[in-house]
């Protein structure tokens, strides 16, 4: 890459994480590139906007002409179809680590392989399989799509035999469906690493997220626990990053038992919503931190400028087109830093945006957070 | 203005100004647009870009339709023209205030007439007035052209009867000059004020600030005065941006003398250099009020998130193609933010970008702004 003009960064995707993703590299003089298979507007008015197929060449000759590195806002964008076209080195995170994350049964086979504790698990080719895994696991148990599962999405809970039966034909694929035990957590957590081809590292402090519904609602950090748990949380984090050759930022989410263990949930190759308080509360953002690891540039200083950072998500409640209604309450509301993505239309459950406040109580910064939030109905 | 739908910004002006503004909305979920009469590479890739003649009427009313408030990132933008194009109480800050700003010699009479203090000053049509005037303010003394002067342009420091009959004829215009006292101050001081068309309003804490050649250097905040100096800064600011009939947010430069007594030097009605450093380090930057107090939106915090703030600006030092060399070195310094405005072309004091930096002395934290701006040599 020629260090005698400002990069241009290719982002294959168009929603919100490449919207934070642009206004971060903006700030720092870099160029932005959007590929996104369909109109967005969150992308508007922000860098150069491609919108086409993501799967034909033609297209991805256009989109990474110039570019000095490409990298994903989702872990589903086809990177690993760029390798012919672009050169050795410039796509972030690597084809490999896409490749090892995606299937969520090759993700945990790699964790389990570089010794990291994660939630039993078996891969199942049919349902005969998932009912004897799931009787040496018990009940309540997890059955999950290897591709494509999220945020509720392509998954069920299972609690009985019954149950499992019902749900297998709904769910299972060809090559059949991960079956997974139920961890006994008490609090989810999450750990930021960004990482750079040489592997320089910095890690960001743990962070306690909590789910409504199946999505993130809240997250705060730090996370209130024992300082011992969050050292073994950020060591887990770091060699689940090294096992997977992360470069860029990874999320590694995780599950905190009872008596302090830690297993691995999830990887995320990308920034993530557990990391969006960054942006006004630690010295350097996830997203600023990611283009810097991808960019093969020395990361920053991934601690709090606060005691306590609370983030909160905005969904959407109804359908329709997107609106300002409560935002000016919201503004009232002391602290609360407000962004929102520049999505035109509402549907329930989007996310549309979040809110971040910062304090030295987590019970009042994480009310006024909740306040504002609650108060944006878009 | 409807509340169903995110409002549209127009900017007169494409320079960092702008950038900054636009990066400050697009957050927010705001839509931008810009009128600049030359390409800008500082508004590539932000919002939509007008490049067109700003006086040209059809100009003028392609990009004001569909903005919901228009306002400029310099006070010698043509606002008024777009008067009759607009909806009342659309254009801020005010053409009233423009005006009242733009001319020196009237700017200092309305501060005057508010009871506010100004260094001496006459407006002089002749040389002969002039002379009168220096001979009652004393050496060195000032001459300023009405229109136009800024760091260190259209502008002169005199020093005698012959320095003054020497640079008439070359400054002055058909109006004459302002000559201005010499203010014998210890310090420059900045306070930012934000302020909606209600009269609400919020006031920053009082900057340190530091010229080189005439040019912005550097800012520390808070400044290094005494409490009862800084509290009686922010009510002149105050009761200076009150007598303009100010909206949006206004800087107030101030001269600070031996004996703590304060005097306006000059109001800026836009976001100002000095105002950087609240991108990172302010609760609510500078450039999100402004676009706060311009929507009539509730005006946000602007305290600072830690004890002490330090700006300094990184300006060109060749002319030629910028690059990005020194910036991973850069990058390397604790706590740097590093802002690049996205010029193409650096020339000799041409502003750049700036570094903020924030901590707990200032001295030590000046140290790491100074010495990341300076590894930055574009």
């Amino acid at each position: 890459m020629s260090t005698s003009r400002f990069p241009r960064i290719g982002i294959l995707g168009g929603g919100q994480l490449g919207r934070m993703l642009a206004l971060a590299g903006i700030r720092m003089g870099l160029h932005i590139r959007f590929l996104s298979p369909e109109p967005s507007s969150s992308m508007d008015g922000l860098g150069e906007a491609i919108v086409g197929d993501w799967l034909d060449p033609a297209v991805l000759r256009k989109f990474a002409a110039g570019c000095d590195v490409i990298t994903v806002e989702s872990e589903w964008a086809p990177l690993e179809r760029l390798i012919d076209l672009a050169p050795p080195k410039t796509l972030w995170p690597s084809p490999e680590t896409l490749h090892l994350v995606r299937d969520k049964g090759l993700q945990k086979r790699t964790l389990t392989a570089a010794g990291l504790p994660t939630p039993a698990f078996a891969c199942c080719a049919t349902v005969d399989d998932a009912l004897a895994a799931a009787r040496s696991f018990g009940f309540p148990m997890l059955l999950k799509r290897y591709r494509g599962s999220y945020d509720g999405y392509g998954n069920a809970t299972i609690r009985s035999e019954d149950d499992l039966r019902a749900a297998w034909p709904r769910l299972a694929e060809w090559d059949g469906l991960l079956v997974e035990a139920w961890a006994p957590f008490v609090r989810e957590l999450s750990v930021l690493v960004a990482r750079r081809p040489d592997g320089q590292r910095v890690v960001y402090p743990v962070a306690y997220t909590e789910q409504h519904d199946h999505r993130c609602h809240a997250v705060v950090v730090p996370a209130p626990i024992d300082s011992r748990v969050a050292t073994e949380a950020q060591r887990i984090a770091v060699d689940a990053v090294e096992a997977f050759g992360g470069v860029g930022l990874t999320a590694v989410e995780l599950f905190e038992l009872e008596d302090g263990a830690i297993l691995i949930n999830e990887m995320a190759p990308r920034p993530h919503n557990t990391g969006h308080y960054s942006i006004d509360a630690s010295q350097t953002s996830q997203f600023e931190n990611h283009l810097r690891a991808i960019l093969d540039w020395p990361l920053g200083d991934p601690s709090l400028r606060a005691p306590v950072a609370v983030m909160v998500n905005i969904l959407g409640h109804r359908s329709g087109s997107a609106s300002t209604d409560g935002l000016k309450e919201a503004l009232c509301v002391e602290g609360a830093a407000i962004h929102l993505y520049g999505k035109e239309d509402v549907k329930p459950r989007r996310k549309m945006g979040h809110v971040t406040t910062t304090g030295t109580l987590a019970v009042e910064t994480r009310a006024r957070a909740e306040r504002a939030a609650a108060l944006i109905t878009l």
